[in-house]
């Protein structure tokens, strides 16, 4: 989608090690400042604080490193982010154990107590999460390894600064099993530097989140991030290999339904040239949704075409 | 799932011709009766009620084939369709061509005109369809044959008769596109002889069905249907080769996620006999959601689990 | 609204005595033919079915009276209800005592026990109703008698029987306390004769009937029914000394209110006359919502406007 | 329900007169120290930052005046806030004129334009507010002036600031009409100080919001502050002389509806000292729903009780 352009970027690798974490994103003074088409290698810690030595260093909820000041992005740009390597960085990773009330029919669900947690051992060799209930039922759980990031974006517009147990147009707690390294990921910029901020990695996720978690740890994390410049976008987007998507952030789930198919209508017509009959025809007869969190105040649906279908891009 | 027992069941095939449709699933006079075990051999007419040959012989919406009174069947138990074969019986088929507003942000959608509709070409030796736009930007679209039925259900309880527009407990317009050839369903039996009905055939469809069609076309039909006594379930479920799901169906879609999903939590209970806990880990770190149809005045949502993280059944 | 042409109706009254009742609103052979015009005076049961010596005579949920074929009703025409009496002929009623879960925070609620009642004494003398809970915190309630109708409405389009646990374009269990004697109710018709029925009398209620119940009790009901040809509403209306109303049915109740509120503003501008901008002027300054129940399936929304401030009506 | 204590409070009166506006909600600076007792004087600009002379000196959505930082104010105290005068300032106001589309059916709305209003005139003589449309069906619009704060609240936690166009826990734009002179507010406190700004002043509005205006325009505030220490409340709260109600703010209204009944619910355990049964009976039974705005990203929703059928107060 994005297109390189040979601007002589620099392509510096910073290498950061947070000292200070945020459980808003906004706008604040950055923690460092990077060019145009340079490379972040940072750490995330957990959703809950803890680093990669299993000591809590940040407050709840999913405290973020950051954030990055990127230069030559201003409002009305959009922020290109690649998620280039989202590694976990130690060998224990936790979830919580009951399905949030909200997910259940009203009467069947339980609040689930602050504390609730347990424990997963992460095998970075094996790639593998294994978890063992001791159940005679029930077999070791055991899940292969796809690190992502469950919250991540760009200072929202107007001074705000939301919580990270939430997420919006900026991005925020998406907590979309699809962020995994190889995708990238275009943010709508608000302020002056975007303000990159980058947080709670999960080992492993499952649709919705309905646990509340996912197998949560600390993380090393790379990315690059590149600025278009005098492009604006609604709403976060991404791509990988095999697909474009567009994402809502709204409750109810209806409307981020709402928001991501109109968000991916409009780029078939802005971006690809299509008329609207044919964005309608051809959103309709290929798309396919992902849920992201249905746990979080905003619930997160994700709007996909596979880019074998798409036409060329114009302009 | 399902086990076959040896009850020396007839598997007679029965070749039944429809000769009136209905646009209610509801309880009336069944059009053939068949034993537990047998295979119904038929055909269903498009949304629009036109058949193989494309006249009109029906009203919309969704008109279907049956009722058929499946002996042994009673409110408590439960009843096993096994989708053996969809296939387009014609040469054509139709989408709308406008995205249903109530998928769009407010203000942005179009309440879609009735005679909407556009004609996509169905190749059955080629197993596709392809909808040729004469759009100098976008080549004729090309989708593969994947057969499915869009609305289909056993009469719901207390005498009720619902529009095929919508969906429920019973089943009804779900329009989920993993409902294809090779897929058992399993319906809670509400009245006497279950009456199941089949209808509304799609060669094609997106998530969502967000246009407010698949590629709606007239099909052959084999289903066998089989009765599970005593076996009391509060939603339709599914199972392919790989995976088995509940779905629920209801507005906003959130609703439809808790019933899936309380659903299949209680399916993990009750019948692989897993305790809460396990049962909780286990589906919220392996769940993935699927979206049927967010059109209807009932969304659709199905929460599935793989065949291989499930423990053995009990009992 | 609706203004009486001296069209010689025969204001015939009509006293029935129902026989059977009916936990589906639908298309049924009609217990009763009356007159554009004519009265009909007769009982009804309470909402699991006891009539007025308490005796068990019905089904649940919400067993209805009629339906009555009013002559001279053809779909596309309006029926108009006059609630003329609707008077407990009882000495007890009964409401349950747990708020349903779906009213209450998840994880915060109960699922109501089916058994769940407990029983009010109705005096019709002083025209209250009184309940003492022997808690020496709380004085014995009381409320004054607001007798109305929570579930009546007229047959559905497309064959349809839909269970009077519900609500639609048809009327159905809308658990409004504005439906009092002294409203006129206007109703789509969808069925030659319109079938009327009439049920679910509560001699109180609070908004959103959040317990699940009013005070359930059964009723004398006398209607005078009137059709007005031509007339296509799409839902139902109804007005009192003071104030006319449009009501939306469906959940999420943010749904019910684009109903009711459409339904009002095109209200305003096809029989009043009013143009677009003046209509959305005139609602937006002045409209005021009440909430019908939200308990059921389909949750109910009321759009009022004072009639001092309507324009003359126009044709 | 808040009961004076004779403790000495200062009731000192502050003329403050604002030089800065605010668009969020979230700890900054205060702009004055005021102690438990005193009362604030001072004065808000329109939703869009015109001042009592029409000139613009802030920005949207709603900035406010404040914050104002209540001296023994602490994370989980309660603040109470006595709205004392809320009189417009200038003889003119605006609404404007479209109905937003998400209130009507998807397809039937409009995207409402950025500079869409018109002017009405205040008449603070007559008490009245008149728009004259020189519609020839309709006579000039005239509303008795009820002036009301749309936009008001405390520093939420965890450092958020949040935009003056949505709402939560801590209030802000929760646009109910109830917010009038008179009533006593209590709002939970969630940083030190609490921080408390007012803005978003309503000559009038209709229920809802429905516009996305009522008629906007700058105001004379004044507010008498005290600090409830130790006494920690989930959501807004308020009285008048009749009714004591709980706010709810969050999307869909569904949602608005549990956590304003919830918090009654609370309430009527925890102060009255109601057990659980009496208590959802006393609720379920007299029990009023009033809607705040259906406009803003979160909905508001009000659940009120008659102060009449309370108990007395424990403690």
């Amino acid at each position: 989608m994005w297109r390189l352009e040979a601007t002589g970027n620099r392509n510096m690798d910073h290498h950061f090690k947070p000292q200070t974490y945020h459980t808003t994103i906004g706008t604040r003074k950055p923690v460092l400042r990077v060019a145009d088409g340079d490379r972040i290698v940072t750490t995330t810690v957990d959703a809950r604080g803890s680093d990669h030595t299993g000591r809590k260093v940040a407050e709840r909820p999913n405290p973020q490193t950051g954030p990055f000041f990127i230069e030559g992005a201003n409002p009305g740009d959009t922020l290109v982010v690649c998620l280039e390597r989202i590694r976990p960085n130690r060998s224990h990773g936790f979830t919580a154990t009951t399905i949030a009330a909200n997910v259940l029919e009203p009467g069947h669900g339980e609040v689930t107590a602050d504390a609730d947690r347990i424990d997963w051992t992460i095998d970075l060799e094996s790639h593998a999460a294994t978890l063992d209930l001791s159940d005679p039922k029930l077999a070791p759980l055991t899940v292969p390894l796809r690190p992502m990031l469950g919250c991540f974006g760009v200072a929202p517009p107007g001074g705000q600064a939301i919580s990270c147990d939430t997420s919006g147009r900026y991005g925020g707690n998406m907590d979309y099993r699809g962020f995994v390294a190889g995708v990238t990921v275009y943010l709508p910029v608000f302020v002056e530097g975007a303000l990159l901020y980058l947080g709670d990695g999960h080992a492993w996720q499952g649709d919705g989140e309905i646990l509340g978690t996912g197998i949560e740890v600390s993380m090393d994390v790379e990315v690059t991030v590149r600025v278009i410049q005098g492009k604006t976008i609604g709403w976060p987007r991404g791509e990988n290999d095999d697909e474009i998507f567009a994402i809502g952030n709204a409750r109810p789930l209806d409307q981020a339904v709402q928001h991501a198919t109109t968000a991916m209508l409009r780029w078939l017509q802005s971006e690809y040239g299509l008329e609207e009959r044919a964005a309608h025809l051809l959103l309709g007869t290929f798309v396919e949704y992902d849920v992201g969190n249905v746990f979080d105040p905003a619930y997160t649906m994700v709007c996909k075409l596979p880019k074998r279908v798409l036409p060329a891009m114009i302009g």
